[in-house]
């Protein structure tokens, strides 16, 4: 870890701390063995201390960062090729593990970012085997950069209105790429501005005078050997962002840029050599891809906020602040209850979003193999699940980050503090990937037509079940363990869907149409699924904490168990209102909730550095001057200070050349 | 503004305004003549190109950013002393006009801000006349650069902490200054990095032995020809932040640095040459510079929502995507309520805070007179309503800005759309002058106060009135007039703080002492200090706006009028739970205020190009590709992407260094 002596108050906490700290890592790495794998892993690519940088990197020109990001790209990837395959299988590219050391790498981003996550598994999944023994190989060997570019300067979420065009020309077997306007140029595209030479590209499919949708081509934009675009092709970087920026995100366009007829991928729909199109498979199997982002999102959400919540709260342990009582010395911030407040939430957030994920993927899985074999009922369900468990968890992540920055004071405003940085990582995923407020609108469209087949009286699936209850609620006599409360955030979920319907069905009686409607209630629709999804987190992290401690010792399942107390009760006391409406909850219920989250957070207290602790993020990784192991905050700080250029020289420049005055002084 | 064609949609949406654009800007400014003023010296300033960047600011290195921003405050500098002070008077440096010309020359802060903002004014303010006639001169004609250095690497908001010592010689009639740990060195101090060579330091005064707490200093800090720090002197910068990268903040420490004895600011207290210490006046008189700060934060977070909203509303209107309905074409993104929902509230929050900013700083003066006379009865009333004004304005204008970044999708997380940057403005000011957190609580001290007082039978001061109707509010009948909706948000206030009230003295009487009741109910505290912020918020608001309105056009009325009872009904809906509880609102009630909250967004809706476009901010004050006048978002875009260094070059350089292969493809 450190060789420095640990922070007193650091020490004294963790001496606090009245439960296995080991153990709940071996729980949130899925199991000891795990642990010890992912330790191995990270010690052998630390040891070459390769991520350590003399200079800030945000100090550096935006060309520099790139540039020292290649070069580390470069590293990183040699790493996982000779040292790690071996041992962790080709299947890991892009695994947490993987990804959680790359972090240690860069601060930001690495531009070879989408050719391992988008590019190389794509070709696993839309090439024909005769087009994957082509690219598959150059690929892996890093003998070709790839890329993914599918949304548009004028084109994101809406993908049916992309406007980059692939028209197949039969006299010479080949489609032309082509950008009619400048709103189809492709936008976005990460490692698609100077590093990619090839690149997966959405277009618009032509053949035979008829446009077939979207589909999905591999195209070559530069010369292998001397880097420069080709013709026909307008490539570059998209500039300066608010994170992401040593990502060459890029812009790309077609000027009647011809590609072989076996660019097309063509594993699910083909293009003959007269140009007759066969469509192959069911399209929706590729949602699968879709599902599996978002539960990395909803992963990497979990992740990074626990990086926050490890940073904040070892800073809470060592700053000072304030007199408590009159006279009294400076108390740990840790020890306010206000503080308490921000920060308890968020640690049992991240364990939230990190059970979930993992059931997410778990159910997805079985689901899968159903599918394969012709079976996709489940797929609405599947879809609608990660579509608001992807939005609100970016959303709650997002906000419980910048609300463990605010916890920091001022501090937390330094880059150094690294809070910036996983603030501008996590916040992009709630706009990528399908925004926040679309993404809960497809599921209230699952939602609204459950609640009606509800209604006709035929039984739904797993997680709307509690539609099958309609209107026999608000009659319940209150409950407040924890399985009532998650009940009764159920009732609310089913009370605003009900409401929705009952809105729609009485605009529609004006003569209105459905889809007007539905326009004018998508702000209640929006809450509605919001609502549903806090239920299902709710229930999936009472239910997995529950099982997951099944067999462990009595401390650590006191402690868990108070963390999923605290998210239920917090979760309850945010929504009082709606409550109020649906349920029979009292004043003095309300004032009992209170009461119970009060202790709840005295009771976390003493085992608040513990549990940041167990998520077991090592110094490299996190590069966090508040929030290291050893809690030397100050001394970081200035270390950090004075590693910024501007302080290698005593007086800069500007003063002779702008400032310098004659002062009668 | 432009030299390009308008937008084709943005020009449709101009003519669907039904208002005088004008008439509200006049009503904005606060007068036609203070328009006209503004737009001449906008007009003036900007004529000379001296904002222009060829090379976007965030792709160079952080000392090149530095550099320019230093070469850029001289000429805005220049430019203010030359051709503005005339015009607009001595008393106008630091006055909105000024401040939001800044804007266009710097993205982020220029690194003179502290000296004009904070070291000219505390020379005016703290010192005897003697010391004004030897340091202001020069501080007015750049010939010394000052900054002010309060807050330590270790201390923050509570001043009384601070460890930095000013500890008095008589024998050589000077103070020693003196950092005694890391965590006494002065950080954050904008400009004190590398560009001043004087600061304001505060220090905990010591003198024939005893300490006398804190008091400020003038501190020569760099030698005036060569710039290098002096001997005992350590300076440098801090290094980078999420923000604010251009004020070269920083950190200062002393190693037993002398100065002379009349370097102490000495109007509110002096020392002897004996070391005898005498307090001169009212220190609470200083408390003036606070308020002052506050409400100029208040105004900057009116400024910045107004920016965000126009960036925000003008790229909604020109951004077209989805289907609203199958087969139509994809509407304008500013069609759809919950783009409505997200923006129309930053709309009306910017012209709240701007009304209620201006109402604070007419209430503060008509105090300041009486205090000049010796009468600081209103001093905590004051202190109080500024401290939650300031908290819940920065917080929401962070929040409501980054909501506009993310109506604007993808796009918004571009540096060029200029949201980042306006986010990472204001979302500083949440934490400076006064954490969010602490400065609610100093508000809820007050409102328990004020209580009692009314709980006693004495009535209390104007903006805590409602106090005095203690428990007579639940048998209210519901009244959905906007009067009726205050009235109801201060009945919810008063609930809140009476249930406080009850909590801790509930605590007492278990045998808690009254600092530990406190402490345990400072989660509930801090709502009802925010619940009472709304209260005020919307009350200044609606009373403002009626008045300020009274002799304009009716269709002016109407639309300020939509925009209150916006606000009004928007936050009546998030506070629906307290509503519940502290009020007698019915179900139907609620529903019917989700419904006039629908209407009031369509009814907006024809209108919010033309509001937006009346908060007038130049194209070159809002630096916005998303933003401008004429709406070519994608063609702004697309330029400045072009801009960026790594697209002057069409291979970088690591290609050939790190990546190129051989290939067999």
């Amino acid at each position: 870890m450190s060789v420095y002596k640990i922070n007193e108050d650091l020490a004294k906490e963790r001496q606090k701390c009245n439960f296995d700290i080991q153990e709940l890592t071996h729980i949130i790495d899925g199991g000891k063995h795990k642990t010890e794998q992912r330790r191995f892993i990270e010690e052998k690519v630390l040891k070459t201390g390769a991520h350590e940088d003399l200079v800030p990197d945000e100090c550096l020109s935006l060309k520099e960062r790139y540039e020292n990001a290649v070069k580390k790209s470069q590293m990183y990837s040699d790493l996982v090729k000779n040292e790690l395959l071996a041992f962790t299988g080709l299947e890991n590219f892009g695994t947490p593990i993987l990804r959680r050391l790359a972090d240690a790498f860069f601060k930001e981003i690495s531009p070879f970012l989408l050719h391992l996550g988008m590019f190389v598994p794509t070709i696993m999944g839309q090439c024909t085997p005769e087009q994957q023994a082509k690219w598959l190989p150059p690929a892996l060997n890093l003998e070709i950069f790839g890329t993914y570019a599918q949304t548009e300067l004028g084109h994101g979420t809406f993908i049916r209105g992309l406007e980059t065009t692939a028209t197949y020309d039969p006299s010479t077997e080949e489609f032309i790429l082509h950008s009619p306007t400048l709103t189809a140029y492709k936008w976005w595209g990460g490692g698609l501005g100077k590093t990619a030479n090839h690149c997966i590209v959405v277009a618009q499919l032509y053949t035979q005078g008829k446009c077939y949708g979207v589909h999905t081509f591999i195209v070559q934009i530069r010369d292998l050997e001397t880097h420069e675009p080709l013709r026909g092709v307008k490539v570059g970087e998209v500039g300066p962002k608010l994170g992401f920026n040593t990502a060459d995100n890029g812009f790309l366009g077609f000027d009647n840029y011809r590609i072989p007829r076996d660019h097309m991928l063509m594993k699910n729909a083909q293009v003959l050599k007269d140009g007759t199109y066969k469509k192959l498979a069911n399209a929706k199997l590729t949602y699968g891809t879709m599902v599996f982002v978002r539960v990395t999102l909803v992963s990497d959400s979990a992740f990074n906020l626990a990086k926050a919540a490890t940073i904040a709260v070892r800073y809470s342990a060592v700053r000072r602040q304030s007199e408590a009582k009159p006279g009294a010395p400076e108390p740990q911030i840790l020890d306010y209850p206000t503080q308490q407040h921000k920060l308890f939430i968020c640690i049992s957030s991240a364990l939230a979003m990190q059970l979930t994920a993992n059931w997410l993927w778990a159910t997805f899985s079985k689901y899968l193999n159903e599918m394969r074999k012709g079976n996709v009922d489940n797929l609405p369900e599947l879809h609608a699940l990660s579509s608001c468990l992807k939005s609100v968890s970016t959303s709650d992540a997002s906000f419980l980050i910048e609300q463990c920055r605010f916890a920091c004071g001022g501090h937390g405003y330094m880059t150094s503090s690294r809070l910036p940085h996983i603030y501008a990582f996590v916040v992009a995923t709630r706009t990528y990937e399908g925004d926040y407020t679309v993404l809960l609108l497809q599921t209230a469209r699952f939602l609204v037509k459950a609640w009606e087949v509800a209604e006709s009286g035929v039984d739904v699936s797993p997680t709307v079940s509690y539609l099958n209850r309609v209107n026999k609620h608000k009659e319940l006599v209150w409950d407040n363990s924890m399985e009532g409360l998650i009940r009764y955030l159920e009732v609310v979920a089913e009370g605003k869907i009900s409401h929705c319907v009952k809105n729609i069905r009485e605009k529609m009686k004006t003569g209105m149409s459905y889809d007007d409607a539905w326009l004018l209630t998508t702000n209640q629709l929006v809450p509605a699924a919001e609502a549903h999804c806090r239920a299902v987190l709710m229930k999936v992290y009472h239910q997995e904490s529950k099982r997951l401690t099944a067999d462990s010792s009595l401390n650590l399942q006191k402690v868990i168990d108070q963390l999923v107390q605290l998210y239920i009760i917090f979760w309850s006391l945010e929504k009082t209102g709606d409550l109020l409406r649906y349920t029979s909850i009292s004043e003095k219920d309300i004032d009992e909730l209170q009461n119970r989250y009060e202790d709840l957070l005295a009771s976390i207290r003493p085992n608040a550095v513990g549990l940041v602790d167990a998520f077991d993020i090592r110094d490299e990784i996190l590069q966090s001057t508040l929030g290291a192991y050893d809690g030397r905050v100050y001394e970081r700080l200035m270390e950090e200070a004075l590693k910024t250029p501007l302080n290698a020289e005593s007086v800069n420049s500007s003063f002779h050349k702008y400032m310098k005055r004659e002062s009668k002084l």
